[in-house]
């Protein structure tokens, strides 16, 4: 079985990655990686299995926190909760669980099946279904393949715990898990479905941690070497400068568990006299150039500090951050026409035919 | 062990009588007691229970229907419904229960262990945790007793099941139920934290089903005999009548999962030139005589049709309704300092220290 202990290193890379992959969302690494490099310095070392290595009827736990961004900067996150989370299933199941794997791979998500893992002392599975960072339940490679959505058990740093037992759909999953965050202070940790192997290997987004890893390395090997990090996120993952300037404006709202807003960047260099307006639920979901959509999910939209290539998460953007937006291409399965029901920009409230700027 | 079946006739007795309990609250009879008749033509006959006779160690299911009444009335009741979420805490917590019992004997939810028990086969314990009907899920004699308040279970006419794992405190649970409640549409069909046998005799209020089949057949046999009816309960029940008059105004509104709201009478016969208000959530919280504060809850406050000696719900209340207002007397434990705090004017927002109408 492919297991491979993750350095300390790579965890510091991951969070750079991630926060990149995050497009805007999936919370800040910042405090997860805190908690990392303390359990790191205590000698903790996490595995990650190669989802292939899976056995069919392995039994996976899907993590993630879930909630506004904001909140995640307020109430400060742990590996004793999202272990609760995995235990709290177990205990609903009667099963055991054999690896961890992240929801989504952007943002402190990323970090979160590897602060479960070193609690409960399991692998992490090198995956996650949704390639990026998205804002609800069903936009997920497994909710886009039809996999059973419950149940899901959500609980938070008080000593309250909810199972959602049973959804009518992936869409009323979306809404009993929210509320239930909501009520608890609009950020909780969460065990979402259980998954077997076999579901991971047919139906997950395989080596997103690994990539994620890649991604890091390549922003910290580009300052090492003074180059332009934008620059080399490009070109080592396929990407497409889509805009560079100055934010002017930010609005921004904590509102049903999801933070909303928009931010307006003004051009500089070649973009100069140019205005571009983002759009964001947790996650940026649509850009405009000039009024003109330019980029749209699931085409990862990515906001980036142009200087260090630092991401900048939707919570923590701010007037006067000198930013480049930089498109990277989705998953596969997320371009599909079952795939764009569930995450195209449509899915969002944007009467927009997908079009993406890699087509 | 007394168990004796209940007849249709009782079951007729019941509905008239709970909903006077209901003090405005606990949903209208109507609607279950048309299913448990449906069911009782079928060859349907329920069981009561004397609650001394529980095993110590008997396992009680705890039911109601939670939300706002108003919604009640749309959205149909069914046996299926409360027993499923009954058949929830089963698989829940891996066990038969022996009994159902009512959350609160007031109005439609004195029926819903009945339309339980028939489609589970079980019988019905003759007590509730209210004696009455309450709002919210802390004030209950469970709760004045600190007894556990987790797991509950709650499910809707979809295939929609959400289970309150662990609640930090009542007032959480009270809350995480709520938002889930509202999720669904503001009405859900609950099994409440399971009970043992001892739990239910020493904390729970005994013999109120018995109770609201004797105030019905009360207002039944007054009717028969025409007599006032009105009379015929304050003289049995031992109440007190408080106002009689013409409703002249009703403001109502469904909110958080809640019937909130208040009514103006105007006063006939000996109170006419006087003023009576009313404020409600779901139950009648207080009223008011010219502006002076003269029953409040935890004594029931019961409008009735001041002619058939009908219930008159919160949600059913309104202009020109011929109307009396009655008093009866709380259960002994809703009395207590205690009791107080989890169910008298202060915890319904009414800076007011109880006094009542009994004292």
């Amino acid at each position: 079985m492919a297991l491979r202990p993750v350095s300390a290193a790579e965890i510091e890379s991951l969070a750079i990655g991630a926060w990149i992959l995050g497009t805007g969302g999936g919370g800040s690494p910042y405090l997860a990686l805190l908690n990392m490099r303390k359990l790191y310095r205590e000698g903790t070392v996490v595995s990650l299995l190669d989802p292939m290595d899976l056995a069919d009827d392995a039994r996976v736990a899907v993590v993630s926190n879930m909630g506004a961004p904001l909140v995640g900067q307020e109430r400060l996150t742990d590996p004793r909760t999202i272990a609760h989370a995995v235990r709290m299933m177990e205990e609903y199941r009667a099963c055991r669980f054999d690896a961890v794997m992240s929801l989504e791979i952007g943002g402190g998500n990323s970090l979160q099946p590897f602060m479960a893992a070193a609690e409960l002392g399991l692998p992490v599975v090198d995956a996650d279904c949704m390639g990026r960072a998205f804002p609800e339940a069903q936009m997920t490679s497994f909710a886009i393949h039809d996999l059973r959505m419950y149940p899901l058990a959500l609980v938070d740093v008080r000593d309250n715990a909810v199972i959602v037992a049973q959804a009518a759909s992936w869409k009323w999953m979306e809404r009993l898990s929210r509320t239930a965050c909501v009520a608890v202070g609009s950020i909780a940790s969460t065990c979402k479905a259980p998954r077997t192997g076999k579901e991971v290997k047919e139906c997950g987004i395989l080596y997103s941690t690994s990539k994620a890893i890649r991604l890091g390395q390549t922003v910290q090997a580009a300052r090492r070497a003074h180059r332009d990090p934008i620059e080399a996120i490009i070109e080592a993952e396929g990407g497409r400068l889509i805009f560079t300037g100055k934010i002017a404006d930010v609005a921004r709202r904590a509102t049903e568990g999801f933070l909303r807003g928009t931010a307006t960047i003004d051009g500089l260099g070649d973009d100069r006299g140019r205005r571009f307006e983002l759009a964001f639920q947790n996650e940026f979901a649509v850009g405009w150039l000039d009024g003109v959509p330019r980029v749209m999910t699931p085409d990862l939209i990515c906001v980036m500090d142009s200087v260090s290539g630092e991401a900048i998460g939707t919570e923590t953007l701010r007037y006067g951050q000198r930013v480049s937006v930089v498109a990277l291409p989705a998953p596969a399965v997320l371009l599909t026409p079952k795939g764009l029901e569930h995450v195209g920009p449509r899915a969002f409230g944007y009467d927009l035919a997908f079009h993406s700027v890699f087509a």
